[in-house]
Formats: C-alpha cells, structure tokens, sequence
C-alpha cells in the first residue's frame, strides 16, 4: 500500500494511493496515518479493503507529511561510504545518531525556508523508515517486523550551524521545513529489499545526487536493531538511514541552496518531492 | 499554580496542588496539561479557578510526567561553568544542544532503567524550562513570554553511549526512563527570577549535586532567544538547561548508579524527585 496524507498544512486526511494512481479517501476508516494504524494489525485491516471501494479524491490537494504523531525523528550519519570520503569523514565503526526536531518535518512539496542568516543550506535525499511495532533490544533477525514501511526523506542541513557553531549536529538539521517526508508511506510488503533502491537529487534540473541504497554501511535492519538498544522505537517514529555522496558541502567549491532553487529528489518505488526554495 | 499529572502510566489525569500541598482533580477543565492548555490564555483561564472548588484527589496516586505532548526535549550541554570543568571541557562560547528522545520521559518518582549493556548510567539535576507558546526569532527581550513554567528534570546520561560509542550525545542521553519530569510544572509567575534556584542531588542520601541557577552560562531567556533561531519551539517542548557540578562522570574514580540505589533531587520551589534505579 502507499499511504498518505492529503489537505492543507495542519488539517491533512488519511488516504491511500490506488494501482491506477489515483487518491482514495480513508477518513472512514481510521484517524490518521499514525498510532495503531501503523501496528501490523492495522495495516492488515487497510490491506483488506478493495480500494475500489474507498471515494476518489478530487482535484489535486496538497500531500502532507505522509505519517502523522512521530515522537522521534532520529537520523544516521555519515551512512554511506563515498558520501563520508566526500565530507572528509571516515567511516564510523558503529552509527552515528542524532535527532532532527519534529517541528522540522513538512509535506513533500512543501516550500523549503532558508533560516534566517543561513548561508549554507545543502540537501540530503534520503531513505526513511517507518516504525510500525514498538522496538525495544530487538535483534537485527527480528528487527525487520517492527518497520511499518518507507518514504523518501530530505534531510536538509545547515552546514554552518551543524559543524561551525559549537558541537552536535542537531543545531544544523532542525529548522522548521528541514524534514520534507513522503509523498507516500510505502509498506514494506511493496519494498521486499530496501538495499538496493536507486535514489537521486536534483537541483534546478541539475543532478546532484545519484546513489543507491545498495551502498549504506548499516542496512535498514542492522540500525533498527541497533537504535532499539539505546531508546525504544515506537510506531510513527522515523529513521532517516543516511545520504549518498553528492551534497552541497563536498562539491568544490560548495554550493548551497538559495530562493528560488527547485528541488526535485525520489527513490525507486517511494515516488519524488518537489520544493521550492524561499527566504525564511 | 503547579500543575501536574495524576494515575497509572499512559492515563494520568490532569491536575493542580492547592496552597495547602491537596491534589485537586482538573479533569472537568481539561483534557491534559499540554498544548492550548499551556497557552497564556489558557494558563490565565486555570489560574482564575478557585482551587477549593475542584474535586480534591483522594489516595496518594504516581504522579506522572506533568507536562504531555512533548514534540522536543532539548538539551543544553556544559552550560554551567563548574561543571564544564570537572568534565574537563571548556565552556562552549555559544549554547550546546542535543535532543534526548521524548519516549525517555517518565514520571518524577518512576524507577530509572539501567539499559542493558551500561556501566556509566549517571545522574544530572537540571532546571526544565516548558515552552508555553510558540517561539520562532524571537528577541531576548520578548523569550520570557513563550514559557509556560518550570520543572524540575534528572537528565540521566550513560557515559559510555554518550562519549565512547561514536559521536552526538543523544545515544547517551535516549533510554527509556532518562528524563523524569516533575514533580509540578510551576508557572512562571511563581519564579519571578530563574536564575537563582538553589538545586541538589542525592544518591542513597549521600549529596552528590549542590548548585545554584545562578551559575548558568546562558540563562533561560537567553536559551529561549538562541533556540528559537535554530528550530521552532512549540507549547510543551521541554528545553533542559544544563547540570551543576557533582556528576558521577566527574568523581575520583567515577561513580555511577547500579540496581538498588535512590537518586532524589530537587529545585527550591519546583519540588523534589525520588528514583529507584532497576536493571533493564
């Protein structure tokens, strides 16, 4: 199934996208995409539904963050081999974790805020993982049955708030509109191998990014695992697993986002965002 | 007034301490403490009530987390002087901050969790500042009026995941049962300075933390201000301003907590905390 959210910013509706590509209303059925909906439980109950069945949407509405009530927005660095040569990092031994504020994420579409004296908003395209099942000392065997599913995910950065004004990554990574998540929540019967998934950015039509899951460091199941030692997962929690080479910050000279930049980014089977980039 | 959350985890029950230290039951006025609640207008509305009025609480229920529907627990990291020194780093010219996940909030006398695998669970008392309305650019002129109140928080921290497991504080900081909060949320019109709080700590009776507000590096309406440029903050995020001197990390050797030890602490005027430390 791909699961999504549609409506104006704060107000969204639970909805599903159909085989042929159009937007079903799920409003009678469940709340939101979020909580319990997320639970294997309640994706079996959705997955049972002829979406036939389900009222079309109409028009073309904005789609809002495609998951609702996420308590925690972790995210893995330096994830990708090449893109930590890129920045001048080694690869860690273990993952690197840190957190994106909550507040951060916003719909695929929506418009990107440079912050104010931000000279150095850069881009990440991402795979983002779902929780679906509370994890808590879930081994890297079991770990795969609490993901609820995926989305594409970009993790904007601030590279001089993150690295240049004093210690931990949170600082460059939480501002408002930083964390564009969906269009869909794609569940993980529809991505039976989330390591091999081609995945891309663009700037203004410019490729900028081009990689593939296939060359993470710590795979979907092993970080699951992982962070399930340190705090517990719960459903609507997201993952954003790290990003191939070919940011901002490792071009030379780096290059940074500016108004009026377009961004386009997607992953193979989880659909693409467009954003465009305003003053904040 | 002091607000706070009554009952069995997951159903605590709003509610007030009256002037002679009664529970009084706030569930005909509101849902919880949290969101629209903590709003000015909100909090104006409460503090109207004439406290005898409302259903006196009978028993001695838990006390749970008394602020609800955290979307960030911030932290500040070294921003007392005298601590920055027994740790054996310099204070930062500019706040530090890290995220501890939400899912770590407990209730202010809940067991505390050692995780499995930890050697270094330590202790932190801090000062919790909990945001009353939304916060974005604002001045440090205009930063008082986005609190809500004051809590007081025990930033438990394990060392080793903190320092020694690969970069960014929050793997440290994250366990279940890391972040009991309360006993009250103590509105700002009772704390007319912040800034000169005496607070302590102690394990198994023995005084480990003994400090003052007043040795803050940033103060709270500077915090308010500084996060505000980075992320938005919103009612009930919870921003944690940092621990005095006294951690275990800091002994001669280094001390930390094992199964069977209490942990109390408190801050003059927002109330005390009593934990019971368990294996995970």
């Amino acid at each position: 199934m791909k699961l999504l959210r549609f409506g104006p910013a704060g107000q969204e509706k639970p909805g599903l996208l159909d085989a042929r590509g159009q937007l079903r209303d799920l409003t009678a059925l469940v709340g939101d995409i979020a909580g319990e909906v997320l639970l294997p439980q309640g994706l079996a109950r959705l997955a049972a539904i002829d979406p036939a069945t389900l009222p079309l949407v109409q028009g073309s509405p904005r789609l809002g963050p495609c998951v609702a009530g996420t308590g925690k927005f972790i995210c893995i660095g330096l994830n990708y081999s090449d893109h930590a040569e890129e920045t001048g990092a080694t690869v860690p031994p273990e993952p690197i974790i840190f957190m994106k504020a909550t507040s951060a994420i916003v719909g695929p579409d929506d418009d990107i805020e440079i912050p104010r004296g931000s000279v150095k908003t850069d881009w990440e395209v991402e795979l983002g993982v779902v929780i679906g099942k509370t994890a808590k000392y879930v081994s890297e065997q079991d770990a795969m049955e609490h993901v609820a599913g995926y989305c594409v995910i970009n993790d904007l950065s601030e590279r001089e708030f993150q690295i240049e004004r004093q210690g931990q990554w949170t600082k460059g990574k939480s501002a408002d509109t930083f964390g564009p998540i969906g269009p869909w929540l794609v569940t993980r019967d529809e991505i039976p191998d989330p390591q091999h998934l081609p995945m891309w950015l663009q700037v203004n039509g410019v490729s900028r990014q081009k990689g593939s899951t296939a060359t993470m460091v710590f795979g979907v199941a092993s970080l699951v695992s992982y962070l399930s030692q340190f705090m517990s997962l719960r459903p609507g929690d997201i993952i954003s697993t790290g990003t191939p080479p070919g940011v901002g910050l490792g071009m030379k000279p780096p290059t940074y986002l500016k108004p009026g930049d377009v961004v386009t980014l997607g992953i193979e089977g989880l659909g693409q965002q467009r954003q465009r980039v305003v003053a904040g």
